[in-house]
C-alpha cells in the first residue's frame, strides 16, 4: 500500500463522515427523531413540538459541534455526572498525550525513518510506499536510533506525568461528588448474601435477629429481595384486581385504581395482599412481606444508622463461616440489578469461573472470521482462494478498496456482535449492579479486542501458525517485533474506517434511526424511544483499544498519529453531544472505570517499549536496547506507585469522609425522615415508566412529598400492564 | 543406580541415624547441655542439677521416644500453641496420604511397572536397576496404564479430602484459640502507620486529634513509636545514671537502683526523663514522650475500647490518601518486631519490590553450585573434567558413593545458607512481626527449594541448557516428564541424605552442641544458651518439599514413598520432641501457616497431575490422558472451593466472634483495669532477660499485681547492661 491508496482511503472515509455529519445536523431537527437524538432532554422537558415544514429544518448546520466544544466540565459534571466526565478524560488524556506523540513523531522520527536508506532510491512521495516512513527503513546498526528512543522517552514520561495528574484529580472528583451528593441510600446499606437458613424461622427473622444481636446500635431495618417469579406472579394479581376495580366502578374508577395502586416514590409501585379489604385501606403501603405466597431469596438489603456503620459491615467478615452471611456495598437503588441476587452466593464462585471460561472459548472462536479478515489483506492468497475474483482486482481501484477498507468494514460488523456477548457473559458472572455488570463487560470486551483485533492480527497467517508462535516464550516477542511494523497500513486503516465511520455511526445511531422510521411508518406507534443510559462497555474499550494501537506504532511508523489525532478530536466532539442531548444518567458507579483505563494505558505503554526494545534488537542497535530497560523499569514502578496512592480509593470510601458526613448529618434533622424511607428506597418491583418524567426522577431516590404527589397523578393505571420487571 | 546401591545408601544412613539417636539420648542426660535439649523446661523451673556423674547417663535410652509419641495433641497445645499444632499437622496429615499413596503404589503400580517390558528381561533383584520400578520401564501404549491412572485418582481425592478435613479443623482450632485466649493487647489495637506530619504538632498529638475525632467513641489511647537510635542513647543515658547513683550510694544502693529502673511488667524496662528529681519520685512510669531527646516515628499503636472497633479500624480506609493512616492488626507485643516500625511508609512497596527481585537473584545465582552438584551425578562428565579421579572410581564401592551420596551433601551444605538469607529478605521487606517475617522467609524458602532441589535439578545439564528448556514453553512439559522419571533415583538418595539426615542434626543440634562445648571448656561461660523459637521458615519448606518431591514420584516411580513414609514417622517424633522440650513458644501466629501449607499441597497434586499426564502422553496412552484431564479440574475447583470458605478466616478475624468476646468482657469488671494497662504492653524497651524465668513470663502480656512486684525484685540492677533492644 502506498500514500496514494492511504489517501483514497481516508478520501472515502472523510466523504463519508461529512455526509453523515451533514445528514446527522438534518435529521437532529426533524421532530420525529427528537426521542432518538435529544432523549436527555425528553427526560427533563416535554418540548413543545413544531410540526410546521419550514426551510431551516433541511438546511445542515454546524450549531451542535459549536454546543459540544463550549460546554464545560463542570457543566457536564452536573448534567451527566462522574461516570461521564471520566469517560470524556479518556479522550482529553488521548488528544493531549498523542498531540505530543505526533509532533515529536512527525518531527524527529518520521525524518529518521524516511531517510534511513540512501536518499536516491526513493520515488515520488504519493508513490512511496507506506513502509518507507515506519521503523522498517532504518539501516540495521543504525546510529540514528537514539532518536526513536528519545521519541519513546518523551511519549512515555508524558503520558506516566499526564495518567498521574488524571488520577489524582478523577480520584479527587469522586471523593468530592461522595461529599456533596444528597444522602444516598446505598450509603447507608449494605447487601448481605448468603443467610443461613434456619427451619423454624423465616430469612427475615434471621436477619433481624443477627443484626440485632451483633450490631445493634446502628442496625436501622433491612429489606428483603424476593424470588422474581413470584414477584410476577404477584404482579399479575394485583393487576387482575385492577382491572375488576375498573370495571366495576367505571364512573369514578380512576381515583378508585390510583388508591389502589399507590405508585409509590420514584416510579416504584407497592404490592397489595390480595384481600380487597386492604385496597380501601389508604397509602400505609402495606408490605410485600404480608403476603403469604412470596418467596423470600437468602439475600437481603439491610440498612444502618450511619454511613460508616454501612461501610464497616460491608468490609468486615461477619460471621465465622467465610460463605454465610457475606456483604457487600449496597449499588445505588437504581443500579441494582435484581435478577442475580437470587443467585445462590455458593454457586457464585462457580459462575465466575465458567464466566471466565466462556470467555476465553469465545475469544478463540472469534479467530475464525479474524482469519478470513486476515486473508483479505494478502491479495495474492485471495486469487489463488477464489479464481474468478481475479478479473475483478485487475482494476488498481478495486484492489486498493478491497485490501485497504473492506477487511476493517468485515471486522467491525463482526465486532458488533461482542459486546452483548460479554454483557451476557457478565450477568451469567452474577454481577449485582448495572454498573457492576457494565464494568465487567467493559473489561471483558478490552481483552478481545487487544487479543483479537490487534495480536490476532499481528501474528497473521492461518489460526495454526498463531498457536505455533504462541508456543515458544523465547521467539514470541521477535516475531511480534517483526510482524508488528509491517502491520502499520492495515491499523491505519482500520483507524480510518473503524474508528471514524464507528464515530459518525454513534452519531447518527443509524440502527435506532431504521428502527424509529419503521414504528413510525410501519408500526404507526406514536410514543417516544425510551432514553438509554450510556453504552460504557463498548465506548471505552474502543478508546482504549485505539490508545493502545497508537502507543504501539508510535514511534514504529509515526504516520498513524495524525489519523488517531482527527479520530480523539472528532470523538471529543461527538462523545459531548451524545452526553449532553442523548443518554441518560439513572445510576452512578463514581469514576470506578479510570483504574481500568490507568491499567490499560499503562499496559500500552509497557508493550510499546517492549516491543520497540526488540525492534532495536532486531535492528542490532545494543545502546538503545539498553536505554529502553530503566524506561520499562520506570514505568512499572509508576504504575505500582499509582496502584498504592489512588487505587484505594475506587474501591473503598475513605471513613474520614464518611465520617464527617455522619456528623453533618447528626446536626441536620432531615436525617431522621430519610431514616423512615430508606426501606422504600430499594423496593423490588419498578415500572418502567413509559414518560421521561418518570426516568428523570429515578435519579433521585429520596422522594419528597411533592414527588409522591406527582407521581401519583401522573401515572396511567395502564401502567401495570408493562413488563413488571427491568431486566 | 541399582538395588543395591540404593540399600548401600540406605545402609550408611540409617548406620547414621542410629547414631545419632543413640548420641542424642546420651548428650540429654548431661546437666552440660540441658540449655541445649531442654530450652521449653529450663524457661519455667530453673532445674536442681545433678553434676554426679552416673553410669544412667552414659546408657542410651528409647525414653524421649516414648515420651513423644504419647503426648496428646491437646497437651501440645496448651503448652506450645497453636502454630506448633498446625506444623504437627502437617507431618501427620503427610504420613497419612503417603501411607495411602505407598499402599496403591506398592501393591498396584509397582508390579505393573516391574512386569512392564518382557518377563525374561529381569535380572537377579539385588541387581535390577531402579529403573526398572519406575514408569519407564512400562511399553509404548500398554492398557496397563488405567492402574496408573486409578492411583492417580486414589491419591489425589484421598489427598483433597483430607486437606479440606485438616483446613476445616485448623480453622475451627484457630476461632477457638482467639475464642478462648485472655484478653490479649494485640487483639485491642491497630499499629497505624504514615501518620501525617504538621509542622506545628507532634505525631502524637496527631494521632490523638485525628482518632478523637473520628472515632471518639471507642479509641482509648495510644503510644507511640520511637526511632531506635534514640532509644539505644536513652539506654545509655539511663546506665549512667544507675552506675551514678550506685557509686554515691554503696550501701543502700540496690533499693535506689531499684525505684529509679522501676522494671515494668513483663520484663520491659521504662525510661526515666533524665533529671535526678523524677527519680526520687516512685513509680508512676515517667513516660517516654517527656523526654525531650526522644525522636518519634510517624507509626503508633492506637488502642480502642473493643476488639471489634480495633477490627474495624484496621480493615477500613481510614483516611481519603490512601498513603497516609495506614493500619494493620497490631502484632502481639512480643511478636512486634520493632526495628522495621521505623521504615518510612512511602518506601515500603519499594523495599517490597526490591526483595522480591533480591529472591528472584539469589535464585539463579543458586544455579551455579546446583548445576556442579548436577555434574557429579553424571559421572562420566566428572572423569573427563578431572582426569586424575578416574583411579579413584575405579573402586565400584567409591563410585556409588560419589554419585548416591555426595551430591546430596553438597546440596544440604550450599542450602544452610538459604533460611539466613530469605529471613534477611524478609527484614528488608519491611514485615513488622517476627511471625510475619518468618512466614516470609517460609515461602520463600518454600519456593527457592522446589525451584532450585527440584525443577533445576530435574531439568538437569549445564545452565545454559536449562534456560534454552524454559524458554520453550510448549517443550516444557514434555521434557519435564521426560526427565523426571529418570531422575527418580536422584531423589530417592536426597529423601535419604537430606531427609533423614536432617532430622537426626535436628534432633542433636549439633552446631548448638560444639559451640555449647567451646564455650564451656574454651570461654568458661557459665550461663545457659538462650532458648529460641521454632524455625518455621526452615522447617515447613523442608517438609512441604519432600511432599512435593512424594506426590511427584507417586506414580511414576513409588519406590520412592517407603523412604518417604520412614521419613515423616522419624519427624513425627523428632518434632515433637523438640517442641516440648527445646524450643519456646514467644508469640503466636494462629495456625497461619496453614493456608501456606495447603496451597503447596494442592500445587503439588495438580503438578502431580499434569506430569503424569504428558507421561502417559509420552507413552502414547490416550485413554489414560483424556482421563487426567477432569481429575486436573476437580483440584483446582477444589482449592478455589476451600479459598472461599477458609482462607478469609486466616486473614481476617470474624466480626461475630470479636463481639461476642467483647459483650463478655463487658460484663466483667476485668477489662477495665485492662484498658489501663493496654499503654505499658506496647513498650519498645524490652531487655533480654538473662533469667529463663522472664522469657516465661513474657508469654503473659497483662501482669498481674503480682507479676509486677516479681519482677522488680528478681531483676538484678545489672539488667540495663544487656543489649537494650532486641533485634
Amino acid at each position: 500500500m502506498n500514500i496514494s491508496a492511504l489517501l483514497t482511503s481516508a478520501g472515502i472515509n472523510i466523504a463519508v463522515c461529512v455526509v453523515l455529519l451533514f445528514l446527522y445536523s438534518i435529521l437532529r431537527k426533524q421532530p420525529s427523531n427528537f426521542s432518538l437524538y435529544f432523549g436527555r432532554k425528553l427526560a427533563k422537558v416535554n418540548p413543545t413540538r413544531d410540526h410546521h415544514v419550514r426551510l431551516q429544518r433541511f438546511v445542515p448546520s454546524p450549531s451542535w459541534i459549536v454546543k459540544a466544544w463550549e460546554i464545560s466540565e463542570a457543566e457536564i459534571l452536573a448534567t451527566a455526572g462522574v461516570d461521564a466526565v471520566v469517560f470524556l478524560r479518556i479522550v482529553v488524556f488521548s488528544l493531549r498525550i498523542f498531540a505530543v506523540a505526533a509532533f515529536v513523531g512527525i518531527f524527529l522520527v518520521l525524518p529518521v525513518n524516511y531517510y534511513g536508506q540512501e536518499i536516491h532510491h526513493h520515488k515520488h512521495i504519493p508513490r512511496e510506499s507506506l513502509e518507507v516512513f515506519s521503523i522498517g527503513n532504518v539501516k540495521q546498526g543504525s546510529k540514528w536510533f537514539w532518536a526513536h528512543c528519545l521519541a519513546l522517552y518523551i511519549t512515555s514520561l508524558t503520558a506516566c506525568l499526564l495518567l498521574y495528574f488524571e488520577y489524582k484529580s478523577i480520584a479527587a472528583m469522586r471523593l468530592e461528588h461522595i461529599r456533596t451528593s444528597p444522602p444516598n441510600p446505598g450509603h447507608f446499606s449494605v447487601l448481605v448474601r448468603a443467610i443461613p437458613w434456619k427451619p423454624d424461622e423465616s430469612y427475615s427473622d434471621t436477619v433481624k435477629k443477627f443484626f440485632t444481636k451483633y450490631h445493634g446500635s446502628s442496625y436501622l431495618g433491612h429489606q428483603m429481595v424476593y424470588h422474581r417469579g413470584t414477584i410476577q406472579k404477584l404482579m399479575a394479581e394485583t393487576e387482575k384486581v385492577c382491572k375488576m376495580l375498573r370495571s366495576n366502578n367505571v364512573g369514578h374508577g380512576k381515583n378508585m385504581v390510583q388508591s389502589a395502586l399507590p405508585a409509590g416514590p420514584s416510579g416504584t409501585l407497592r404490592i397489595l395482599s390480595s384481600e380487597p379489604e386492604s385496597i380501601k385501606r389508604k397509602p400505609p403501603f402495606p408490605d410485600v412481606r404480608t403476603a403469604s405466597s412470596v418467596k423470600e431469596v437468602a439475600a437481603a438489603f439491610v440498612f444502618f444508622k450511619t454511613r460508616y456503620a454501612a461501610d464497616v459491615a460491608a468490609k468486615v467478615l461477619l460471621s465465622a463461616n467465610p460463605m454465610s452471611w457475606v456483604t457487600n456495598y449496597a449499588p445505588e437503588p437504581h443500579d441494582v440489578y435484581w435478577r442475580n441476587l437470587s443467585i445462590r452466593y455458593r454457586l457464585l464462585w462457580l459462575r465466575k469461573i465458567a464466566s471466565l471460561v466462556a470467555v476465553i472459548v469465545f475469544m478463540f472462536l472469534f479467530l475464525i472470521p479474524v482469519t478470513f479478515v486476515q486473508g483479505l489483506t494478502q491479495l495474492d492468497q485471495l486469487h489463488h482462494t477464489f479464481p474468478f475474483l481475479r478479473g475483478l482486482f485487475k482494476k488498481k481501484y478495486m484492489s486498493q478498496l478491497v485490501t485497504g477498507y473492506l477487511p476493517s468494514v468485515i471486522l467491525l460488523l463482526f465486532l458488533y456482535a461482542v459486546p452483548p456477548t460479554m454483557m451476557l457473559l457478565a450477568v451469567i458472572e452474577g454481577c449485582i449492579s448495572r454498573t457492576g455488570k457494565k464494568k465487567s463487560a467493559c473489561r471483558k470486551v478490552l481483552y478481545f479486542l487487544i487479543w483479537n483485533v490487534f495480536f490476532v492480527n499481528v501474528l497473521s497467517g492461518s489460526v495454526i501458525s498463531q498457536i505455533d508462535a504462541l508456543s515458544s516464550l523465547k521467539e514470541m516477542p521477535t516475531q511480534l517485533a517483526r510482524a508488528i511494523p509491517t502491520q502499520a497500513t492495515f491499523f491505519m486503516t482500520y483507524v480510518l474506517t473503524s474508528g471514524w465511520a464507528s464515530l459518525s455511526s454513534e452519531l447518527m445511531q443509524p440502527m435506532l434511526l431504521i428502527w424509529n422510521v419503521f414504528r413510525r411508518g410501519v408500526l404507526r406507534q406514536k410514543d417516544d424511544l425510551c432514553a438509554v443510559s450510556f453504552p460504557y462497555h463498548t465506548e471505552v474499550p474502543k478508546l482504549l483499544l485505539f490508545g493502545f494501537i497508537g502507543f504501539t506504532f508510535s514511534v514504529l511508523a509515526p504516520l498513524i498519529l495524525p489519523l488517531l489525532l482527527v479520530y480523539f478530536f472528532l470523538g471529543y466532539l461527538v462523545y459531548r453531544n451524545q452526553i449532553l442531548n442523548v443518554y441518560i444518567t439513572k445510576y452512578e458507579s463514581g469514576g470506578q472505570l479510570w483504574p481500568t483505563v490507568h491499567n490499560t494505558t499503562v499496559f500500552s505503554l509497557v508493550f510499546m517499549q517492549i516491543i520497540s526494545l526488540f525492534v532495536f534488537g532486531l535492528k542490532q542497535s545494543k545502546t538503545a536496547w539498553v536505554f529502553m530497560i530503566p524506561l520499562v523499569i520506570f514505568t512499572l514502578l509508576f504504575n505500582e506507585y499509582c496502584r498504592q496512592r489512588f487505587h484505594p480509593i475506587f474501591k473503598n470510601t475513605p471513613a474520614e469522609l464518611l465520617i464527617e458526613m455522619d456528623q453533618e448529618d447528626e446536626k441536620s434533622e432531615k436525617i431522621e425522615a430519610f431514616h423512615q424511607n430508606l426501606e422504600l428506597a430499594y423496593c423490588q418491583i419498578t415500572l418502567k415508566s413509559p414518560d421521561p418524567q418518570k426516568s428523570a426522577d429515578l435519579s433521585h431516590p429520596i422522594p419528597s412529598d411533592k414527588d409522591l404527589e406527582d407521581s401519583t397523578a401522573s401515572n396511567p393505571p395502564a401502567l401495570a400492564q408493562q413488563n413488571p420487571t427491568e431486566n
